[in-house]
């Protein structure tokens, strides 16, 4: 959500506005599938509908840029700062969340109005470089564009939650078929014990953007450990299934035992078995699942249970971030698959035999989300976010194949509950040596 | 839901495609201040989008007539019948009830398309004097207007609900406002003891239509009795709350003082205080509470312990039945007010001191909802519905102000749970003498 | 809980302290077999430990006449008032209902205690005929030992219920076998319709006891009905679930349909299948099924859906009243039995085919409990109790093997919620003509 | 609950019989003031029954002991196998946790008869020294009594949640007055930055008994801090809920926050203010709260709400330990009061300015409960304990008032979920340097 006040000199004032706008745009495009219906809906307390997140991400730009910096400017409707608040508590009271699909007015028109309205004078106070305070304009408006990216991954993987509770097979867009049916060989990769740093490093000059919760950049030891080369295949998990993974007790955390008793659950979320065959909800509607592709929306508990069944484990994040230092920018997949790939050796980045560590499924980590030693949030309102969830949540690295590909780095900490199993989520597994 | 076969013969078989005709028009006229968001959502477990609800009395002519009865005839779509059946566990599976809310595809467009297709088959059928099953389906057709009537009343209630939602003043229709602000007194009527039949006569050749439930007719002993001339008023139900009413264990069932405490209640449902000065929510958006209106959305319980304040009691089915026995059918007050009237001495039903027995609010009896001596559910599926309710509900009589006045009689058993008060009810009392 | 001011006079003033050292005095033989800790525990909210039972019919003589009329009277614990009031709001706070187990002090010896101390006052106040107040203790005493012979009931039930959570055969007391394993053939016995009289005559001299929500006195008219000669044995009701009973919706209320799926209801409470063969736990612990007996632990749904699977349904109140009219007090059967007995012709009621009316199990009908016309409340506190559950409950009738014999009588309504099945229940069967 | 099979030879096998009888006869220590009524309730989920732990820890020798390696050995009762089991699923079917306080039967005296049943064989096989298994019999006996001592601790920490639930002051046992009002000034300790090692060294030849959990021994590097000299008092607590600590969203993690709301918590645990002063429940009954005592009965979430307040944070589980590292075993104090004391200077360890580290409350640590870099569970049943939990737990450190002196060390890492407040925690401060 934040960035640490020395960052703020590292955005580049022209690349902005430009950035503004490729942003905002692309949210435009995600919602172009979507009739005002599919917008509407709540279909978990957990999600959001896709007309909130829309207004959401533009009253973050009014709330914090608009009101306070623009002169004489005037909300489009007083009433919004109360429905799309979430949960900046410091920026005033909250409409209940799990009643936000109840908000049938204002209409999705008058959402893309609000848009529109907003984006109108945010191009204006951004071309405005002799306001006196364009450095912390800048500054809050570079969050409030990752801020929106964040929810351009929560949006797709909400509206994917809501289309399938349709009974009629809902297609957000259709997809090219997957020709590759075999992920290349599991291997090992090893990394030797010591003193590393991790983190992100707001010191150095080139370091570029990210929230409060990546730093401060720190030392840890740690001992030899192994990566697997890439994710777990839905062969791989399905050879679990039919193990007798999900019956296997000793396989689970206690409360993961508890979780498949209470949700009747054996088989990963969006699976589905007809007629013995296996199928997957997908973006593109109800397809055969294809058993070389990334396992995913799997939960932490199911992670853990397949990592104790293939005799390793889950590894920690700090593992993950030093295994994953030789990441380049350019190995990030674009996105519009929506649906993570196959493995193959090519993808690889420079230097490493480790695949898709980036831009194809979240990795459950072994790591509790918690602050990094000296941590300190951002302060003021825009600080509210990350500091406040650092609890019974476990972090995942990586980056999905629906998180926009300029929101994705190594340092970047995504973090969810034990139970949760709606985003793209999925396993690498770790072992000690 | 159903009729006793015997009654068939009184459909007159010119006016039924009339009669199918207006009706299906009338939906289309409630659904017109509706945007596509305004009717995908549900609000609560017990209430329906308005696209169901649209869809629903829609499919009840598909399968009941069309698919049994017009040769050839092929469903627009064979994912609507699981879609859109209700509790009709003989028509096959249900979509769970709770969620309904859930389904954005179709969209209401395409239900739209649904009801056109249908009329079109059922324009044609209902046209053929010469089927050979024509009285049948003319039978039938009658119930499925009579059902779509009901639902008609529902999708107000319903979407009254979820509109109430909107943190913003939601307005379904705009309302001229009242301007009548006192009602007559209450006057206490007699009626002497006896033996008396209520109950929709069968055999009788101009009885008209009438549920299953509402039959046969029978004898009843009735000992000596009293009802008021008009229904209560805001202003008589706020004595009662300034009296303390509210935190007055003695007045209040068991049952309801439960509901109190568990639901924090201090007023009635759709009351708001501000500033001093109640207002009230209505399809009209939220407006200042005018005290002669007649109280409504008041639970049984609520109307049990403001009878029991006023040293009354409320009528029993039989009571309120007898006494209604001289309306008819010119007296049922228009709809499109959709909120009810201030009481006023011309209203009366002719030969008679009571006020507001029609078309105002449905009055809470003190009769829960049983078979008639001899009652027995019409056969087959179309039969599944009252006779299944006959527990833990009571009986409403009377018609409210969003029921179609054709839908009105004074046979006609309503019925609902005790908690309930989503719904036009109100208070008629009684009292022994 | 309460009788009319006009029978006060009826009670035998002379017996009274007789009767006051029975009833308590059958209490203490009742716990017997219970050790502190069965005494202890709360299995259910619905349910209290006896432990509390003991004190609270305790507290109720403390209350309403030694701390009223008593001169100098001192109670042994100000802290039981607390504990051991159940509903009475104006007898003062009330220590919550589904906590009751958790009350380890004071111990079940401490309880012993204060009924010794409580017996002794009230045996002095009983003996003392000059007190000015004499009629109204006399009159207050007599609803105690009434008020305590339910709780002697309750207490039999709530202990079965608890007992049978032990995973170990808890028995309260061991049984004789029961030799007779065949029930007389069912007949039907007709009534004719006509204006007939029911409930408790409070001006008739010899009326005797009786609670408020038995009276008054009043006419009904009844349609022609015939009653099933005897109670439904298991044999009858197997038959019911062989055929599909549990799994067919036809036959069941809509609300029944989800308590089976809510609860996985598959078979009646307190039965068992293992290895093929059908045990019932009872008092004496888990025995095996005799076909025989009559079926009990039934709820409203079981009986009304058995009902419709044999064509037939459940009687009124009004009918089952008018039908047991000639019974006599002799008629009911010793208690100390614990369980039902299979029917027999020779202990049927002089002059009638009727077996097994009273004493047996409680007959669920088709009534709603409601006030009977003119219906008043006793009135002070101790009138709260009847009126105030007139409300989603269903009258039985007859009185159980778990009723004290005194306390029986064929105006008695009992009343409970649909779903309870840890009373003594069962069915009689009705039908029309 | 296991420790690694290379620690047996640690265990003095002469001593082993003196302390299976101490730690055995100490549990009948505990019970001494409780009735059976006492021993018999479970006042929530998480708690158990004071007859339940009696029984549990002697089945727990009963089954992986006597059963395993005592030739003819018979159980007791074969249904205490299913009774007593509690999360060992591979010892078999379990009863259900929540209904602990259902089982009546058997009796405490009969639980009092199985622990002298197994006492007996049990002193048998381990006087047996030329049994072939003797050193495995020897290891699980270890293990067993201190499993034993945890269910010590639970006894009392569970008693006091029920005998809390007595309207009545209930006394467990009464206590010396607190002379003490006034603790020591809280001081800042500093600690150095540098590769540390933690955990139990398996390894080391007098390294005495640990769980499985507490090891391996390894390396850890931690950046400068401080830990506060003692821990918070009910003073510094008070302080913080009078400046509006429960009410400022600021302080607290959203999951705190949420707890709050849920709860109405405004204070902790055991507190209530009666007539403007703060009282305390505690084994003694309910006292006065003594302001220099340490706050105990703390959350997680009270505890970072506080930290946040005073400028500090909690200290991870490595600091603890780092910090601690001087403790002496004669440093523990004497279990008996059941209570934390006030600090007092001469209370510290030997070279340390640390006050309370051992045996006064719990502290919450920052840190998630994980398994250490290559932790492996003890192999077989016994080991299925502490890895299960290593989910959404929070560690604690330092043992408590009512935790068995032998059974604290500075490795310990007890685990609980972060809303528990029924175990007697608290805080200790750590900062950044």
């Amino acid at each position: 959500m934040a960035l640490h006040p020395m960052q703020a000199s590292n955005v580049d004032r022209g690349l902005l506005l430009q950035r503004y706008q490729y942003v905002r745009d692309f949210s435009m495009q995600l919602v172009e599938p979507l009739s005002a219906e599919d917008c509407q809906i709540q279909s978990m307390p957990d999600t959001s509908p896709t007309k909130w997140h829309l207004a959401h991400v533009t009253w973050f730009f009014e709330t914090f840029i608009l009101v306070e910096f623009l002169q004489g400017y005037q909300r489009l409707n007083e009433e919004f700062h109360y429905l799309y608040n979430s949960y900046y508590n410091g920026a005033g009271k909250q409409y209940a969340r799990p009643k936000r699909g109840m908000v049938t007015r204002p209409s999705l028109a008058q959402i893309m109005e609000y848009r529109l309205y907003v984006d109108k004078y945010m191009e204006i106070i951004l071309a405005d470089e002799n306001h006196p305070q364009a450095e912390k304009i800048a500054f809050l408006a570079e969050i409030g564009t990752h801020h929106e990216q964040q929810h351009q991954e929560l949006l797709l993987t909400d509206i994917k939650h809501g289309l399938s509770k349709n009974a009629i097979n809902a297609v957000y867009l259709p997809r090219k078929p997957e020709m590759r049916v075999n992920a290349p060989a599991l291997e090992w990769v090893n990394f030797a014990e010591g003193i590393y740093e991790i983190g992100h490093d707001t010191l150095k000059a080139d370091a570029g953007y990210a929230f409060d919760n990546e730093g401060p950049r720190h030392k840890i030891w740690l001992n030899n450990f192994q990566l697997a080369s890439r994710t777990v295949t839905n062969e791989e998990y399905l050879a679990f299934m039919e193990d007798g993974g999900y019956q296997n007790h000793d396989l689970w955390l206690s409360e993961g035992w508890y979780f498949l008793a209470h949700n009747k659950r054996k088989h990963p979320a969006y699976w589905q078995k007809r007629d013995g065959a296996w199928y997957q909800y997908t973006l593109a509607g109800w397809l055969p699942l294809n058993l070389a592709e990334p396992v995913t929306h799997i939960n932490f508990y199911e992670a853990q249970a397949y990592a104790l069944w293939a005799g390793a484990r889950l590894p920690t994040e700090a593992e993950w971030e030093v295994a994953a230092d030789d990441f380049k920018a350019e190995d990030v997949p674009t996105l519009g698959r929506y649906h993570p790939n196959v493995a193959q050796e090519s993808q690889g980045q420079a230097n490493s035999k480790l695949l898709q560590m980036i831009g194809e499924v979240w990795e459950w980590t072994l790591s509790s989300y918690a602050p990094y030693p000296n941590f300190a949030p951002l302060e003021g309102v825009v600080g509210e976010y990350n500091g406040k969830f650092m609890c019974n949540q476990y972090v995942l690295r990586g980056g999905s194949c629906v998180t926009p590909a300029q929101h994705i780095r190594i340092t970047y900490r995504n973090f969810f509950p034990t139970a949760i199993d709606w985003q793209f989520t999925g396993i690498r597994l770790a072992r000690n040596v």
